[in-house]
């Protein structure tokens, strides 16, 4: 169907300023922050969930696809419109962000900015633990399809730990309601937790109300180095053992530090195959022992300095380095692309070697940061994707990494989804049979295949991802 | 299909003596720990995963209903053979619990007791925090199956928040293996989830993989009462506004009170209208703090007394004033039926008056206690089921509590399940849609329906529960 034809179609269901039909706009929405263009035929901007429910039932007779969007920040190609059809872009929603104290809640729209959620829960003393990067831009309707997490996922858990109720239009164009304003609820099936996380190709999220928890009195955080890699594994794993829960744990490899100090020096150790940072938060006088027993058993794993912040500010400069990250790899070439396999807290020695040899085997810049305290790892690999040659040896350092994940018990993928980019590895991880109970549930619910076609599930005959 | 027949089918399948086929076995399989009786033709019991998945095949040829059933401890008739076919005694399955220090999980399968789970995670330093009640004697995979909880929800969450992998054998024969040893997982549904909680209809675990966390240092306990019930309810949140999230928060209200007092005197005040228990653990510098914030807050909300248990002995017996609501109601009348009907907390006061008048509206003995600090309140009704007359007026309550709960924005049930016994009250709840779209999943996995069946959805024209 083209462009005009869908026009025709949805024009009495939309005000006229909210469908954008002209080719710079459509280019607009033709890529998210992860590889790959895809032209939609046509815009929409719902400003209600009547209107959303109106243009899935219109789909669902016409055969258009319908690809749901938030800030775009996806890195699995969550919201591209691999198929043509509409982008409904959900930045016109209405806006809505009500903090309920007595019952530590909130109820959001999709278009509430996840920050927003942040800064009015601890204005009045509640705290909306999850934190994933984007979380400045990024909308809590995409948090909530993608099931976000960040840094703080080992002690607080991801969004779907939070979101305890929705209110959802269906593939076939049905508002329901799922679980509701109670923390405990088994009247049927979780669906709450079903579409958390299903990437937009089970329904669309049009409110949500997601559980605040009493705001953390005070945090402590330390920067330690390594001279070996494995000691800062153990360091990881000693603090756990000895019943600290932090609420984050972070890792960055020689080549990430070096990445960082070469873009904004800023006194990390450039000899250090390691470095961690741990943050703890809770009562002040728990975590002022606890920090001292993080520092303590650092060292005995031979860290060569521990750095524990004493004021607000050299806190932040510990965080700066972590979030330099992303920027001054971004510097390092014009393609990154950025995995987020995770393993077994255990194995992440073994999976930092397994990188490192992946690394060397295939010749690319790869440099490994992450989440340790869960296992979750962002190896990320710098290129040009204008470079056919090396994207080819991308291409199978990708499949090795995933491979690597899954054979030591881990996952493709922890907290950036499986969207367009890690399709057609699912099998790996989760047999024929796992991957065609997850298809039955949408097929029972999307017999039309509109909603978001083109994410999650492989295309027949496909095993590996086509980056060139 | 009759027994000799069925028994036939499965013989060259399983062991002469795991097939149990004499009337008084089949007898003592037909009742849980909620209501009604119901023969099994047949009595399998598995030993390994292998032996499911054959019987499952199976049953789907010959359309013969199969029961999963563990300790049977189910409040709603989750492992009750409503249609005859055959019960699944776990039981007699292997018996795997391994512990994964560094993980921080515990791999087990579904016939462990989950108090050995409790008890094997504190020698390892570790805790796996949901507890229900019968933990004592109900095993991990019915409190799977039915996403048990106890009275830690509050500040520890339930089952779902602890299990992050499962081996399941589907409706259809087919063993998958659901999320993994990470606590990050976003590799396409969360079929975990999913399965936790459904009650048996949409597979049979047959290992997982669950969360544990530090053990908590210590802990602190105190026992509050009150005139008035609301002051006791104003108590609560303001505990929770004031930052504090205790690991439990008890409400015996005073017919509640009365029944322990006369069963077992401890010294419980008969004429306050609420006693609360409220138990804090962390770390020792910072509960010993936070204790006297919560006995400060219980008096300024008009406290008549306030016990902080100063010995390990003072907390157990506070402790057992609760733990003897169960069996003092017992003794109240041959008949208890116990419901969860669940409110968000800045509710539970209306609740509790709505309770009360549907209590004096049908002249019943109807007692309240629960989880106030999740809004999980347990109204039981003491009766007797021979007397028919007043099994009505029960019935008639048991759907005003139902009613009550759902216009105060809750849940028909916080823990128990819906089984049987709440079925016909799933629209009340959910519309017809969300019905709807649960029984879309359970029709896709199941499309023979024979994986406990009779459970959850309500009979077509069922729209209330018949106990007579």
């Amino acid at each position: 169907m083209k462009t005009e034809e869908i026009c025709e179609l949805v024009r009495p269901l939309i005000p006229e300023g909210r469908i954008l039909t002209q080719i710079a706009d459509r280019y607009s929405y033709s890529f998210d922050a992860s590889f790959g263009e895809y032209l939609p035929d046509l815009v929409i901007q719902p400003e209600n969930k009547e209107q959303i429910a109106a243009i899935m039932k219109l789909a669902n007779e016409h055969m258009i696809p319908i690809y749901p969007r938030g800030a775009a920040t996806s890195l699995s190609g969550g919201s591209l419109p691999v198929k043509g059809g509409i982008v409904l872009d959900m930045s016109q929603f209405h806006k809505k962000l009500v903090i309920d104290r007595e019952n530590l809640l909130a109820i959001v729209s999709p278009s509430v900015i996840t920050g927003d959620i942040h800064q009015q829960a601890e204005e009045a003393g509640l705290f909306y633990p999850p934190d994933p990067s984007s979380s400045h831009v990024s909308t809590i309707g995409g948090n909530l399809l993608e099931n976000s997490s960040g840094p703080k996922g080992l002690k607080y858990g991801t969004t779907k730990e939070y979101a305890i109720g929705l209110e959802v239009v269906t593939p076939t164009g049905e508002i329901i309601r799922t679980g509701g304003k109670t923390v405990k609820n088994v009247t049927g099936y979780d669906l709450t937790r079903l579409i958390v996380g299903s990437e937009g190709t089970l329904g669309i999220v049009t409110e949500a109300i997601v559980r605040l928890i009493p705001k953390p009195q005070a945090r402590k955080t330390l920067l330690a180095s390594f001279e070996r890699l494995i000691d800062s594994g153990h360091a990881i794993t000693n603090i756990l053992s000895a019943g600290i829960l932090p609420s984050a744990m972070e890792l960055m490899d020689n080549a990430c530090i070096r990445a960082v100090e070469s873009y904004t020096p800023s006194g990390l150790p450039v000899e250090a195959e390691a470095i961690i940072i741990v943050e703890i938060d809770g009562h002040e006088a728990a975590i002022a022992e606890e920090i001292q027993r993080c520092e303590a058993i650092c060292f005995a794993q031979k860290a060569t300095e521990v750095r524990v912040a004493q004021t607000e500010e050299e806190r932040a400069n510990i965080w700066r380095a972590r979030k330099m990250v992303s920027p001054a790899i971004t510097k390092m070439g014009p393609t990154k692309i950025s995995e987020d396999a995770t393993v077994p807290r255990s194995e992440i020695p073994k999976m930092m070697e397994r990188l490192h040899a992946i690394r060397d085997k295939y010749q690319l810049n790869l440099v490994v940061f992450g989440h340790a305290g869960d296992g979750n790892l962002h190896p990320n690999i710098i290129t040009d994707k204008r470079n056919v040659e090396e994207m080819k040896r991308v291409e199978s350092a990708v499949s090795e990494i995933f491979e690597a994940a899954v054979e030591l018990g881990g996952t493709l993928s922890g907290e950036h989804g499986i969207g367009t980019l890690k399709s057609p590895y699912m099998e790996m991880e989760l047999g024929k049979e796992g991957v065609q109970m997850m298809k039955k549930i949408k097929d029972a619910w999307d017999p039309n295949g509109i909603l978001n076609p083109g994410k999650i599930f492989p295309q027949p005959g496909q095993t590996k991802v086509v980056l060139t």
